[in-house]
């Protein structure tokens, strides 16, 4: 049996790959007037006098909800809510199995700004953290700024900011190996979408100065046509010396190539290009923008992509357990750049001096130690920049 | 310790009475491979084609949305939603624990009808049923017509329907006990928001002709001023004779009280008026409308309460956990009156004829039969009444 035939029999099998259990043994009247009327009027009643007590009272201390409107799933599209959830449980039972974060899936209809924001801004309260997934940009910059506004808990575009988080770990690793440093180099992210603009942000906190965004279009410059307001603002921070030209072109004299794009768009030529010890992380999926093999043949020292089945995998289950998980940890307001900062060293940490290796900069996807070294610095750097509400 | 603190402490050991646990264990990286990418995109793609197939290849099969504003919580009133949750993960438990349903609680902020059906139809995609839970009357009238309209899956607000449909059932009982017909008798519900009405309603299926209305200001008549838009609708089933005046006018020959409203409204000089062999089921929280002692003294035959010190106790957790698993295992799209009535009539199953007595017309609450038999009985009414998707 082929895999796609595989996954889709497992599908049948689960029913579902979550499910919502109770805490709470109900075996008497005792019971049952404990967990439910009339002794559930107290902890009501605490919750109304003091709202932070919901941390304490309800579940909201563990859980997270998983919210997409369906709209940039996978590599399928705008494939709609209901086609959406088998990868937003999943999602789901990534939170849990590496973190023990319960996790919600919510597929909601709407496709504008607006009613996205609105929708999830009703239901806020119910959960201690919201992780956006799978929605299309640029929305999904205005529909995250939004939120972050208005709610207390933190939001997390993940397709957004923890591919950003597992680059910058991988990068920091990459870097310590070829002996380069993130002051130095010039970095080119082509694909100028979610993932591409979030890893160019985040990069910017590493005190990167060359920056190049690139797309279809090519370089991404100030006069470049149609470019959408995130692009637009990304345009001040990246592209400084205001460069023309194809990925070709970009290439001159790089360090790093990121790829959050299409297969095959890296060509051996280009590599060439760039600068000795050349550091390759190509994410396309499931073709990556380059195989390894051409390009560890083309002169790459340091290759990375988005699949299992190559070394140094980039894989946002590195990040997002634990960031949630710290961020609960101490019910942190937000999830800030000190924290995602916090996470990239965490995770690039988990490889020793001793193990470091071309093929060996970013752990192991399974790697269990993972979730706990991110949560407890994540954890540590929202006490340090005065998110937690919870700070002991 | 008294009863209020003990389930105090308990919510705090509970951190939460619900958890949201995975159906699929991840070990490896194939294991990963085919709960999450790139195994994933098959159910998704199948989901696409044929919607349908959510409920096999999700959780949709088995899952209900415990969704409040929070404005009409227990005997506290308009507590908010934040507030509202213990009641909403108690809620959850109950359904897992007698149904084997899996339910999550969301409360949402607004108030307003127009923001709750958005909100909520929003979202219906996640779940395969919809359990309004403690919404203020009368907008909760509007808010579930609305959704019932809108969506393809059940909607049920349990606080008007629930308790209807466990009145009824003790109803059937109690009549039985006495020797009277719903066609022959003179009901009186006192109470006119979201649970006296529903109440009312759904006697009306049951073929009660003489049906009175009654609250603060006595009996509802088609003049009485300021009735909601709910109560007037009423008017036209209920009260054909134009009676005025208050409770104790209304309860002359009366065969059966119904309460859903406030402590030790109901007199033994009340009760006097009825006719020989009254019913009451006095449901007020967590006082009754007269206590059991009192009423029997006044020559009551069949006392119920919504307490479970006291015999016949009108729980709805009688009803909502079948109603949901006989819906969701037809996957219906809607719960109606003909689902209703025979969740009714299975409740009353359970007392055998050699087990009916005055202090016996309502199985326990805690009872496990109950749930199995609604369920078979409401799946059974749903393929007969045509709602039913599947068949099967």
């Amino acid at each position: 049996m082929d895999n796609k035939k595989m996954a889709l029999n497992k599908h049948y099998d689960w029913k579902g790959k979550i499910e919502v259990i109770s805490r709470a043994e109900i075996k008497s009247r005792e019971d049952l007037a404990l967990a439910y009327t009339p002794g559930v009027a107290e902890p009501c009643r605490a919750i109304e006098k003091d709202p932070e007590k919901a941390y304490e009272l309800t579940r909201k201390n563990n859980l997270v909800g998983v919210i997409t409107n369906g709209t940039a799933v996978l590599g399928l599209g705008d494939i709609g809510p209901a086609a959406a959830m088998p990868v937003m449980e999943g999602k789901c039972v990534l939170f849990k199995t590496f973190a023990d974060i319960d996790a919600f899936p919510i597929c909601l209809k709407a496709k504008d700004t607006a009613t996205v924001v609105q929708t999830i801004e009703q239901m806020a309260d119910s959960f201690g953290g919201i992780n956006l997934e799978d929605i299309a940009a640029p929305a999904c910059f205005e529909i995250e700024r939004q939120l972050k506004q208005k709610l207390d808990i933190p939001v997390f575009h993940d397709d957004q900011h923890g591919t950003a988080i597992v680059v910058a770990a991988g990068l920091i690793n990459a870097l310590k190996w070829v002996g380069k440093s993130f002051d130095q180099i010039k970095v080119v992210v082509n694909g100028a979408g979610s993932a591409g603009i979030a890893v160019a942000k985040h990069l910017l906190n590493f005190q990167v100065k060359h920056l190049i965004l690139t797309d279809k279009k090519g370089i991404l410059a100030k006069d470049t046509p149609d470019l959408n307001p995130e692009q637009l603002r990304m345009m001040e921070t990246t592209n400084l010396e205001d460069l023309h030209g194809d990925l070709s072109k970009a290439l001159e004299q790089a360090d790093v190539f990121i790829g959050v794009s299409a297969p095959g768009i890296l060509t051996p030529a280009m590599i060439q290009k760039m600068n000795a010890d050349p550091i390759v992380f190509a994410m396309a999926n499931p073709e990556p923008e380059i195989m390894p093999a051409i390009a560890k043949e083309a002169g790459v020292a340091v290759m990375g992509t988005g699949r299992s089945d190559f070394p140094n995998q980039i894989n946002n289950v590195l990040a997002f357990p634990g960031i949630f998980k710290g961020a609960l940890s101490v019910r942190a307001s937000d999830i800030n750049e000190e924290m995602k900062v916090a996470a990239s060293h965490a995770i690039a940490s988990l490889i020793q001096e001793d193990e470091l290796a071309a093929d060996f900069v970013i752990p192991d996807a399974l790697d269990p130690r993972v979730a706990l070294v991110v949560a407890d610095a994540v954890k540590q750097a929202a006490i340090d920049s005065h998110v937690a509400k919870k700070t002991t």
